[in-house]
């Protein structure tokens, strides 16, 4: 067949991921032996946990050498099945890394009707951050209606959703993001009530000022100073719902602290970790509940969509230092 | 009447407390008015948490400033009584601070029968610290059988009730105290399956060895570099009890950092702040719980005792130090 284009994991990189931490090469296309499909990848989702599985030790399962193309979920087209279940021409959602074309056995893969919603959000809003923002918060955070729920990375793809499940549940959506251009999506286009510019002035005042009553759900997509504020101006018994620390993702080893505690205790607050893996069980009932309210036209999704596979180190990098407007997309080849 | 001797907060303390931000006087012993009871104190409780209210500011409902009476929980019998409910020779729990006599209206007072258990038992296991471990433990840390459960400041009044419960539930105790006495007796009288001494040496590999399964419920007592040790070496969906920060309390503000909170994701952990005052309507089940455990003697109590009011800073100041060793009691006058 014909060359199969890929990018590799060259270096760990220091602090925050750039150009040189990757290299492409071209393979041949491979052909798929008994039991395995190839397909020809769409979609490649650029997430900042493939940061964390830059650091040359395994996590989620997944252990990256240098050399090893890069790891990454994709939306891709089946072209030739040596597996049961897979028909050439069907769309999937499958972990075929940044490359053009790879083979796979089946596991863990999951099939995408184009008819519903355009394909991409199955990596998107209707995928993995998608279930991310919607079971952190149904679950987790259980906002109850009037209630003030704080999000962080409000215009990203987990944020987002958590902003808009929040208003869609009777609660009152308020959003942290890094720009004022962000700020005004998140209010305008996204119903949340407020949003405050991480970047401008005292952050834990400013929370104090958008959320006077104090925050009953804070959704923390960042960590670090962002997280801090947050746990200063918490509600009687507050949740706290830790998703990712993208901020310590771009570090060599965990930071030496974290935030001070002592607001947890006089809020009766409860601080709860939360990994997307467990909840894989709720993908239909968000797919099913979300993909309805978008339908409705009362729930907006974004995409930040880079064209050519060449360019994914430059896009993941910018997504690395929160550059990236709505969820990260390479398109790797038309539908 | 006679003279009613006093122990009065002098000035906000610089750190740790010393002797010198307390001082002492003697006034008239008062007369109860209508509805108020005169009552002689028999037990002044020491508590970590005075030297919170000793920062200036208001703190649990309590405004203490600089000449007035030091705070604090007593027992004491009652001498005089113009209040329906409370006769001359009755004991009761009741906000006495330091002095020997003191005026009550009834509002938050407890009685004591002084046939169930001694009396300095409703200061300790069998009172606010008792429930304080007994309710933090059973209804936010929710120990299963077999399970490990960590607790710092091992053999104080509050970590050595939940040792002892966690015990009593089938799961596995494990202490940190802060010599090896302590450890000793936390092992040998109180039954925890080990004890780490916090002063010798790396804890956090200390608690690893200690708990090599992780630790599923640890109870924290002390914050600071025992609360990171601790959520280092989490087990899947451990729970964290954050009771007293007992190291911030001597801080002037709050501290600038806590613990990096990393690894409570990985363990899709929880962490949940305890404050008593939730609990008291759990008062009756503990007492029945624990007073039942004590007279069986599967349950012990260990007490620090200090004779004489005037002794009472240095035995506050040596708490505060970690140098008690059991629930620190100052005995005011025989019972």
């Amino acid at each position: 067949m014909g060359r199969n284009r890929r990018i590799l994991f060259a270096r760990v990189p220091q602090g925050l991921p750039g150009p040189g931490d990757f290299r492409q090469d071209t393979v041949e296309v491979p052909s798929p032996g008994p039991g395995q499909f190839l397909s020809r990848t769409l979609w490649l989702s650029l997430d900042p946990y493939l940061r964390n599985i830059m650091k040359g030790h395994a996590l989620y399962g997944v252990a990256l050498r240098p050399g090893d193309p890069m790891h990454g979920d994709t939306v891709a087209r089946v072209l030739e099945s040596r597996h049961p279940d897979f028909a050439p021409g069907e769309h999937v959602v499958v972990k075929n890394g940044w490359q053009e074309y790879a083979l796979s056995d089946g596991q863990g893969v999951r099939k995408v009707d184009p008819e519903v919603a355009p394909v991409s959000t199955a990596l998107g809003v209707l995928g993995m951050p998608g279930l991310t923002g919607y079971a952190g918060l149904v679950y987790l955070g259980e906002p109850r209606p009037g209630q003030t729920v704080l999000v962080s990375a409000a215009t990203g793809a987990v944020g987002s959703t958590v902003g808009q499940v929040a208003r869609l549940m009777g609660a009152r959506p308020v959003g942290i993001a890094g720009s004022d251009e962000k700020c005004r999506h998140a209010v305008e286009e996204l119903g949340f009530e407020a949003c405050i510019d991480h970047r401008a002035g005292d952050l834990r005042a400013a929370i104090r000022q958008a959320c006077p009553d104090g925050v009953d759900v804070y959704f923390d997509n960042v960590g670090g100073e962002v997280l801090a504020a947050a746990i200063g101006n918490l509600a009687l018994h507050a949740r706290v719902v830790l998703c990712g620390m993208i901020e310590a993702y771009s570090m060599d080893g965990p930071p030496a602290h974290g935030p001070f505690l002592g607001p947890v205790v006089g809020a009766r607050a409860t601080i709860k970790g939360l990994v997307v893996y467990d909840h894989f069980h709720r993908m239909a009932e968000m797919q099913k509940v979300i993909g309805g309210w978008i339908r409705d036209g009362r729930f907006r999704y974004r995409e930040d969509i880079t064209d050519g596979l060449e360019n994914a180190p430059a896009a993941f990098c910018r997504l690395m230092q929160g550059a990236n407007f709505g969820k990260s997309l390479v398109r790797v080849a038309a539908g």
